[in-house]
């Protein structure tokens, strides 16, 4: 990540990519990021719905709502293996 | 979709089509995305309400509050097949 | 419903006739609906309190906080027969 | 109820008189509605707090904050008669 | 209480008298009321906290954020006897 | 506590002091308030976090969003000995 | 912490530093402040997810939306050997 002013700017950078949107639910969300705005509400293409790292569902395009956002993320899940 | 500037080109563009809108509590509505305002307060026509993939109630005009909304999506849910 | 142009064009031609209205909390009030603002804080007359499809409660005029509302629908539910 | 235009017409109406206020919590406030503002912060004179219908506690003058109302009800609770 | 227009003349008619503060939590806060602010952020003195009907901590000066609140009241709480 | 006339006046007053600030959580944070902004966002040096009584975490520097915050406290929890 | 005059200078002081980040679910997330904005939504780098102190994922740039923000500390946590 380049040298960020404002988080919009770093939003502003992975527009078009694939990202991970992880929702308040636990449920995670991937897809290409076509747009956002100042709620954080996320519009994705290529929508795939995964509950606890299985895939469940695939839409077109979603709009999701944003206050039901935790976090974005750019990198692929680097899944780490746990030592048990 | 093609490209979006903003969220709201996405919501105008999915106006007058089916749409699925889950609900922050889990339930689907289905029905045809009549309009909805900048608060994602969205009126459907033809309004089927589905618990876990069952249809439960069907109504005509439903105004569903924005608050409540996880998502709205386009495409029909293709489910996938999940290998058991 | 007519070509609506904004949800609050939907409310206002539902005004006046008999409504449902689900809360977040799973109850059904049904009721004239008399009027409303833009909170979604509903005038209701002639109120029925259902839970789970049961009659509970019967009150005169009563203002529901619109942060709680779920849903507003106009045509009675017409409950759908499901196939065990 | 006359023909309101606003709800906080409606909340002017029954100022002065017996009041139920429903909580988000389930609990009921039985009291004089003494005055509320926009936010529904409501001022009740001689109240007395039910649980599951029980009288709990009684209180001289109450505020309650508006966010945790669910509704405001004008006529006594008609308790329906629930045919088993 | 004297005839009140808004809510908030109730409350500087309470500034400087014993409250009882009872929050979302279920939490009792019995204290002087020293001063309050338009989000209900309510500053005691000499804080008692009751957790049903116990009394668990004694604090001296505390300010409490208004979202918490669930209701302020004057008189001491006149525990009714339920009859079994 | 000298006559306050807002909130804000307490905390102002309190600012340096060792305080005590319990979180919607349960858990207290206790430390050195440095400052705190208008949402109650609170910045504590030599932090202490606290689960049911028991020292769990030390931090150094530690910002408190302050939509988390229940109340904040000045004087030492004055542990009331409970009649068993 | 040198003087802080408000939370957000706080903020500016620790950017580009090593931060962990609380958030109400209980999860910590560490890595590099890049940035954050007056919503504490809060953009990281070389992101860790904790659950638990057990790392579970690690991500490349992080936004974290700030509603779901508990705390922000600097230093590294100092985990408090608890003397059973």
């Amino acid at each position: 990540m380049s040298k960020k002013q404002t988080p919009s700017d770093f939003l502003k950078q992975i527009t078009g990519k694939p990202v991970l949107v992880k929702l308040n639910s636990g449920a995670d969300y991937r897809g290409i990021l076509m747009c956002l705005d100042g709620y954080m509400n996320i519009a994705l293409e290529q929508t795939e719905e995964y509950m606890n790292g299985e895939l469940r569902n695939k839409y077109g395009d979603t709009l999701i709502r944003g206050n039901n956002v935790l976090y974005i993320s750019t990198q692929k899940k680097k899944d780490v293996v746990l030592f048990e």
